[in-house]
This record gives structure tokens, C-alpha cells and sequence, in this order.
């Protein structure tokens, strides 16, 4: 929880669990919320606009930061922001918290130039790793503050091995340590570790940060790295944005997918995948998230047999035209 | 089109090309259809069951050999067979036709022991190549007597190359030749063609067999072998089939997916996967046909880090999990 003033107040609540989030979900009805404010604009807080919005409450959402979604392409994230517009959602970046007052209606959100009122205050800031009984007991610590774990997750202290969200883990692309607290690798490494220390040796690749959520209708999804990590990680990234179609020329209903590309200019490698659209987003990352499992280059990737249907896309899949078109710029 | 007397009456009608799929529209209104019957149950036969079911045609369909699917397994065929079954298709596997006759109504579909009114008649029993012209010029043919290429699409004549439904390929998994025609293949072999006619050296790694087609609301995919085109490709295949679900536990909506993966004993690799599902099915199936492409073993593809949220799946991936537990049997 962030160290804001007021942070304490009754109205103001985090989401880290489910009996938090029964805990919302009773005090909207209880109280019957009308106004929500959202403090922080990640996975959580976008998720939680459509919870809000079913219910019927306005939302507000506020971060100190001035770039909507930093880690995204520019036209995929005005994308996401076009989406909760369109749903009413309000955006306050670059907007610093300063206290949180009581009020007559239950709170008042005070930003360094306006004020928002607001029946419930979610706080979903981020997350920081629990890594603290780790350190006090003398493990070393990894990426982002989390517990330093080897491919069999075991610590810095061969006798104790770490699994969840505490821990990090290796970055199949760029082969560095990070920690992108995400459930399949906490629920993987829990897995491992039980193999491990049971004698059935198990050693984890690592994760490629795939990620996927859904902002009302859209679905967003992503996987490896953004053009700015790839440059820090040391490749030589170039990226390419394509507009395709959900569905084959003709058929009724297709909307729009954004796909944008990044490859490495040195080794052909393909880098990351991030995509927005109504449709065919969610399960579509994943192609390329084995791709990256296995160091696959954009050119190798471009000859993969992906599946065609009229009714669930083009005949060229949007990843394969997103290939092609990045080729032309490698 | 097959050899059946009263195969050239005026309600008998191929769909082959989009002026045939127009002719059929027009007919269906002009001649207030209600009764068609389907010759053959391959993607176009079973396309052809909405198509006509939305219109309000109610539809039988016929083939001779006795399984519905001979190439799916039995759990998945029947999910589909239960998808037609429920939308009021009837199904006469194992019955040959042995002729159209005209009648007041339309035709009469006369099978070995009983006889079916139709008001139309949908030809859709496979397609052969049209490799005639290059057989007359001396050029060799391949598999499924389709024209033999190379990775660059050139035929037995170095001068002369050949793309399209009309050509064979390399299967990705086998190594071997074979005569899969699917859009893409078709459309990116034309690219490869003209790349290498101008002199841009352009060689297609090849085909996964990878297919998705939509029965009613189930998604039916499919991407590399089957057991029995494993063993005949010398593979030492074993398969397992898994049931999972589309969404997160818990998640409303959530359907079953079924997930039947095939592997080989002897090195480990991946060979196939076929699914079929009312979500989540059509573009997951991209994620193993990306896998094949580079000769993952099952227990690489394992290690994938793939999208997760609730409204999408569950924390494993039902790929994962199918792939978790046929490593157990290999």
C-alpha cells in the first residue's frame, strides 16, 4: 500500500485475494457505491473498470506516471484508452495522490490540481515482492527484490529452494533474471520445487512474461520483450505495427487487431508480440510465446502453419503478415 | 465430381468456388428449399450444416465409409457428432449412394436401404488435384497425384514451378511428401513462387497440416499427425486425450475442451494435437502448430510460458496440461 495520507480510511481498499475481493464486492452493495476511484493503471485497476462498470459505478482512474501504458506500443495502448473512454472510464496520468479526506459521500481523492470524490478507493499501485523472511534469514535477493532462484529454484542456500511470487526467475529471450510475478510461473515452481525435492530432477527454462487481460471488450495480450528492454538486455531491436482482421475479408462481424512486432536486427531473433482487439487476441499470443521459448527467428516464425477459417481470421494469420511486414525492416 | 447417375440434375450442386456457393444461395430462396442432403462429411460437408441450418434447411448427410471422422479421435468425433445431433442433423455414415433420381419435389437420394428426399443435393465428397495438364507435359506428379515440388516449388522440370491446391508439399513433422490443400499453403507457396522466379532465393520449410473449421458453435483444429499417420511415418507414437475447461475455475461461461496430443516415444518430439470446443479452440491450436514447425519435444513445449486470465482459461493452459499428462506415458 502506498504511503498516502488517508490511505487508512474505511472506503479505501487493496485487491491482493479473494476475501478482498469479496470484501469490494459486499461493500459496493452495502453502501450502494456509485463513484469509484482507481489509484494505479495496470492489470488490476483495468480489470477491475469492467467489474466496476457491470455494477454500475463511475470510474476515475489516477497514476503519477504520465505515460498511459509505458510498456506498450503507441497505437496499441490509444487503443485500450479509446475503449475505456468509449465505457466512461475517466484517466488522471501524471496525477500524484496527495491525501485521501473523509467525506460526507465517503472520500475525496485530492490531486496536486483537482479533486475526486469517490464511494470506494481501490489501490492498485503494484506489487512488491514478499521476500523479507528470505532476507532476514540471509538469501540473496534477485531481480525486482525478489528471492534469487537457480533453473531448479533452488536459493542462494543449496538446502531451500523458492516458489511463487517471491521469487524470480530467467527470461527465455533475453536469458537475464526478472520478475514478472505472474500464476503460471508461481504455480510452475511450486511444481518444480516439490519434483526437486523429492529427487525427480526438474529444471525450469524460464518465462517469457506472457501476459493476456480484458478492458470490457478488448482483449490485450503480450509476450517477451518491449523495444526499450530488448535495447537494455543488449539486442539491436527493430519494431513494426500492423492493423489486420479478426476474421477473412467478407465475413461478417471482423474487427480490427493491432499487432506489434519486435525483432533483433543482429540475430533475425524474434523479441516480443504485443496485441490489442476485440477477438482472437487472447489465445493467439501463445503461438508466439512458444516461438520464443524456443529462440525461434522472425523468419522461421513467418513459415509457421497457422491455422485458417474464415470465421476466426485471415487467411494469413495477423502474426504471420506482423512477421512479414517486420522482415522488410530487418 | 463423383460417379452417380442423376449426378447432373439441376438440384445437384458442387461448392467449389464462390460463383457455386452463390448459385446455391439464390437456389435456396428461389426454390424455397427445406430439405438438403450432403454428399461426404469432410470441412465443407460439415461448414454446409450452419450454413443451411440458419436458413431453415434441414440437412442429412451421407458417405460410405462407416466412421464419422476417421482421421479424429473417437472422443472429439463424437463431441462433434453430439454438436449435429443436437442441431437436427442426420447422419447416414457407411451408406453409399447408388443414385439421384428426379421427383416432384426436387430428388430423391437412393441409398443401399433407404431412400432421402431433397430439395437440393450438396456434392462435398474431396477434392483431387488438377495436375492433368502437368501430367500431359511430362512433369512428375506426388503425393495424392498432385505436382511434385521442392522446397522452392520448382516441379521435376527446373524451368517450370507449380503453387496451389494443384501442388504437393513437405510435411514439417514426417519429413515426408504429402497433399494437404489449405488456403495458406496455396497463397504462400504463389509468394514463394514469384520471390523465386525473380531471382529472390525463397525455400517453404512446409506444412503442419494445420486446419480449424466451425460446426454449429463448436470450433473443431487440428495440426500435425495422427496416431495412425505417425506409425506410418515410422514414428512409435502414443497418444493421450484430456478434458478441460475454457475459462478460469470458477469463471462463468466456462465450456470443456477437449485435447487429444499425440507424441513419439523414441525421440520425444511432439507429432499432433487435435481439440474441439465452443471457445478458445481455433487460434490455441496455433500455439502447437508453432511447436511442430521447429520440432519441439513434448516436454520442451511443456515449458511454455502461455497467456493466462481468468476470462481466457485456466492457470495451465489446457495445451499444458494435455501435454503435462501424456509426458506420463511416454
Amino acid at each position: 500500500m502506498p504511503n498516502i495520507p488517508g490511505i487508512d480510511l474505511d472506503c479505501v481498499l487493496p485487491l491482493k485475494n479473494l476475501s478482498q475481493g469479496r470484501l469490494i464486492k459486499s461493500f459496493i452493495s452495502e453502501k450502494k457505491v456509485k463513484k469509484a476511484v482507481i489509484i494505479g493503471m495496470g492489470y488490476i485497476a483495468l480489470e477491475m473498470c469492467e467489474a466496476f462498470g457491470k455494477r454500475g459505478v463511475a470510474v476515475s482512474m489516477v497514476k503519477p506516471g504520465e505515460t498511459f501504458l509505458p510498456w506498450m506500443q503507441a497505437d496499441l495502448s490509444q487503443m485500450i484508452q479509446d475503449e475505456l473512454v468509449q465505457n466512461k472510464v475517466a484517466l488522471y496520468a501524471g496525477k500524484t495522490v496527495e491525501c485521501i479526506e473523509s467525506s460526507q459521500i465517503g472520500a475525496r481523492v485530492v490531486l496536486d490540481d483537482l479533486t475526486l470524490d469517490a464511494d470506494i478507493v481501490l489501490v492498485a499501485a503494484g506489487v512488491v515482492p514478499c521476500s523479507e523472511l528470505a532476507e532476514d534469514a540471509g538469501l540473496e535477493l534477485g531481480a525486482g527484490g525478489a528471492i534469487a532462484v537457480d533453473r531448479m529454484l533452488k536459493t542462494s542456500d543449496s538446502d531451500i529452494y523458492a516458489a511463487g511470487d517471491c521469487a524470480d526467475a530467467y527470461h527465455v529471450v533475453s536469458g537475464e533474471k526478472c520478475w514478472i510475478p505472474l500464476a503460471l510461473r508461481a504455480n510452475r515452481a511450486g511444481w518444480a520445487v516439490a519434483d526437486n525435492i523429492c529427487g525427480v530432477k526438474t529444471e525450469l527454462k524460464g518465462v517469457a512474461g506472457t501476459s493476456v487481460f480484458k478492458v470490457f471488450d478488448l482483449q490485450v495480450a503480450r509476450t517477451g520483450l518491449t523495444v526499450q528492454e530488448a535495447n537494455t538486455a543488449g539486442f539491436s531491436p527493430v519494431e513494426n505495427m500492423i492493423t489486420a482482421r479478426s476474421r477473412a475479408h467478407g465475413h461478417p462481424g471482423s474487427t480490427p487487431i493491432l499487432v506489434n512486432m519486435v525483432g533483433d536486427k543482429a540475430s533475425g531473433r524474434l523479441l516480443g508480440v504485443q496485441m490489442t482487439g476485440t477477438e482472437g487476441v487472447a489465445h493467439r499470443i501463445n503461438a508466439a510465446a512458444v516461438a520464443l521459448q524456443t529462440s525461434m527467428t522472425v523468419s522461421e516464425f513467418f513459415q509457421s502453419d497457422l491455422a485458417y477459417a474464415p470465421p476466426f481470421g485471415p487467411v494469413w494469420d495477423p502474426l504471420l503478415t506482423a512477421a512479414g511486414q517486420l522482415l522488410k525492416k530487418m
